[in-house]
């Protein structure tokens, strides 16, 4: 595929400076500097770039122009960052070719409903009583339990499994070797070892919820293991048994929950952020990458250590831990004059 | 399935208060609060919902019934929490469908040894000389190496791969994508880059290991990796080359073993926590989560932090240290003062 | 197979103290004394085990042999520890059965170009325009998206899977369940929820790249996220979108990279490290494992702690951390002179 500037500049509506004809064929970062792409710049970091960028096309925010000479053809623009998103969009859009149908070598059992333009790759198993909706993609070498659920439009990718009677709403997005629906992590103890405890429950994905790959998401002991609507799932991340989260929360790399927690709506998880069991979490709060969390949560609050204490907090001890060395010397100096004063 | 509140009285030598006729179709927690279900309520906390409850039957610990007029039918035992799961026991062995053959799709070896009563799913791959036990059920996708032996009553989840020589006991379960017997992380340092130390040995699991979902559990480089009898782990969990584990561990979510580690019997290691190579660690040990051990552990020590020392030590110490700021000021004020005396 | 002792010591130039005609079938650690099999001694500590010992054959380094009656067959070398890897080298070579032709339920897409001796498995998918390279083995049970590039010699195992544009070098080995060219995990905030950034770049792994199981390596949003020359990645580990890493690194299980993130060469970086995104990292660096990496680091640097600081540093302010409750008594008694002081 091939665009000229002047398509790109009537529909993302900025202004031509220079050659309306140049072509491009791809993308690149600024730093690629590759001839035949375009490419934007949004960060007065990269402004000194522009003016003799190999790239064919570039994208530019108009307060970080000046009347100069440009090698490339400029699209000004308000906002650089957004108008190259729209345009990837875009791009994306042209490129997905959303397949159609089950191919050959697919399982599917004879009682699955599969909507309308549904596609099914080679060596997935779908199995007894499953429903598919329409549009939904599922690529090849998934596993689809018994009863499970999934909505329209969902992609579920190659390798993802998915167990029986999991629920999955509309739009949803499960990346490679996920697991959702595994047993939740539950036994008793007796003296000669552990008993399992049977996980009886589901997992319930509202809509618009996106997970990454190698996650695993537990199915309930009973009643569902829930993800919010619009919640967004890193990759490598564990939700244990009776997890519940809210609405539009963003949770990060490596991140752990453990069981029967509570967490509510627009929350900001960071990477390798564990969180214990059975606590409940707030709205709008922020926790930094590797805190460890113990204990719940009030609305907003900015949460950083292990175990997690204030940001604030934590940031302002650390400076003085990071100089301990130095206090403990203080110490023993004063504790020098103090024996000197009273030896006095 | 229906089953009336006199059937399961009966079951778990229960006391009915109310309609012994009362019917219930599933499960739910008392939070849940549906008609046609069966709840349970064993802690003071949900006492307040025995009464109203629109769940049709609740199985009621003793000591916290009162002399009133409950809605849902009662049955009264000495502890709930354990007759549910008695109930939950009989209820899984009711829907669990053991299947029985292999599917159509599966490519089986013809050197392996299958078992009566095994059933291998479509897409998996048993390699030569495979041998599974007797009832053991593989579901579709998983891959099994070259001389891989597995017990009786195995159930290996989909998407479990288990490489060349690794030997699984009897009753164990590998949940989804879970690998068995990866290369064991070892390489030689040469100025032209890491020269690869090759990996030749296996990973043997005892009777009653359960291993969650997306785990890596790596073959020795020469011996076995060694999982012990009834031991316990959750997802996303790292078990490096040569770690040997004892018995009767159970080992939370993200826990990470390095090489060459041993440890024995009855340990709880928590989310998250990371345990370097070549140390050794006793019995009934306790390690919160994510801490870092980097010596070995006595036997019933209690740990705590990165690196882990004492928990009651860590503890005390993380207090002072939430307050450090104000030890710092306490500092200054008494430097103040020491040179206003020594001005005097 | 069976090797005379003669011939092992013919092979690694060694010198044969006892019976050359002592025939080995196989490997084990010292410790596991069994007879038949091979074993070596290359550490002070496991000298005393020398003399008794069952192995048929040792092979031991000069320096720790006695002028004794050694029950098994010696084999005195210089390095017995680089011996016995050389043997183990040659072992690989010979079992390594490498196998060749596509399997019957592969499903190999006709616009692929697939080199000569190429093994493709059973359940394994590979695209459109698709290329691999000679001699390269794919397990069964991969998937491989449209357009990669796998060079030659590679070895990629079961149920990994190599999404679209992705390139991969010569001599590269995928562990399984690894998910190389996943989505980044990027999204623009809007009123209503999260708006997926789509995620058009792909990832490159340049050669004699070894990645182990259940790791993501997320494809770049633009350009590409690339892991350079030798480095080597353990198990369950996060390479976010965008992440450049130089040649001949080291990363330890469950360590995680943000985006954007550079990464020199020769670098170690510990089991369960986090290392934020945007910021750079220089050459021959260490750092401790679950250390938390938020700034940019300069060559040889060696860091610990969560956030990082120098590893000196870090441990010695540690000893303090241990002790905070014996430093606030001292400040409390500082504080009860001082206050007695000014009384008088």
């Amino acid at each position: 595929m091939e665009f000229k500037a002047s398509q790109i500049a009537e529909y993302i509506q900025g202004k031509i400076i220079g050659d309306e004809n140049a072509v491009i064929k791809g993308f690149c970062p600024i730093e690629k500097n590759e001839e035949g792409n375009l490419s934007f710049v949004a960060n007065e970091k990269f402004s000194e770039l522009i003016e003799h960028s190999n790239c064919s096309v570039l994208i530019v925010s108009e307060r970080l122009l000046k009347d100069k000479n440009y090698k490339p053809t400029i699209i000004a623009v308000e906002d650089a960052y957004l108008s190259f998103q729209v345009l990837m969009n875009l791009y994306n859009d042209m490129i997905q070719d959303k397949k159609n149908g089950i191919e050959t070598n697919a399982s599917v059992h004879t009682t699955a409903k599969i909507g309308e333009d549904v596609y099914i790759g080679a060596f997935t198993y779908v199995s007894e009583n499953v429903s598919i909706g329409k549009g939904s993609q599922i690529a090849p070498q998934v596993f689809i339990g018994k009863n499970v659920k999934i909505g329209d439009n969902c992609k579920i990718d190659s390798g993802a499994k998915i167990y029986d009677g999991c629920v999955i709403g509309n739009n949803c997005i499960i990346h490679s070797n996920t697991v959702v629906g595994g047993d939740g992590f539950g036994f008793q103890p007796t003296e000669k070892g552990f008993r399992k405890i049977p996980q009886l429950g589901n997992v319930i994905l509202e809509n618009d919820v996106e997970i990454g790959s190698n996650c695993s998401i537990d199915r309930a002991t009973i009643g569902s293991t829930i993800i919010g609507e619009g919640t967004k799932i890193d990759n490598l991340i564990q939700i244990a048994h009776n997890v519940k989260i809210g609405k539009h929360n963003v949770i990060a790399a490596q991140a752990g929950i453990a069981g029967s927690t509570t967490i509510g709506d627009w929350n900001q998880i960071g990477g390798q952020v564990g969180i214990v069991g059975h606590i409940s979490l707030g709205n709008q709060i922020k926790i930094q990458a590797q805190s460890g969390v113990n204990n719940s949560v009030s609305d907003k609050e900015i949460l950083y250590g292990s175990p997690a204490i204030s940001a604030g907090d934590f940031r302002r001890n650390y400076v003085h831990f990071r100089n301990l060395n130095n206090i403990v010397n203080r110490i023993c100096e004063l504790e020098k004059k103090s024996k000197e004063q009273s030896d006095e």
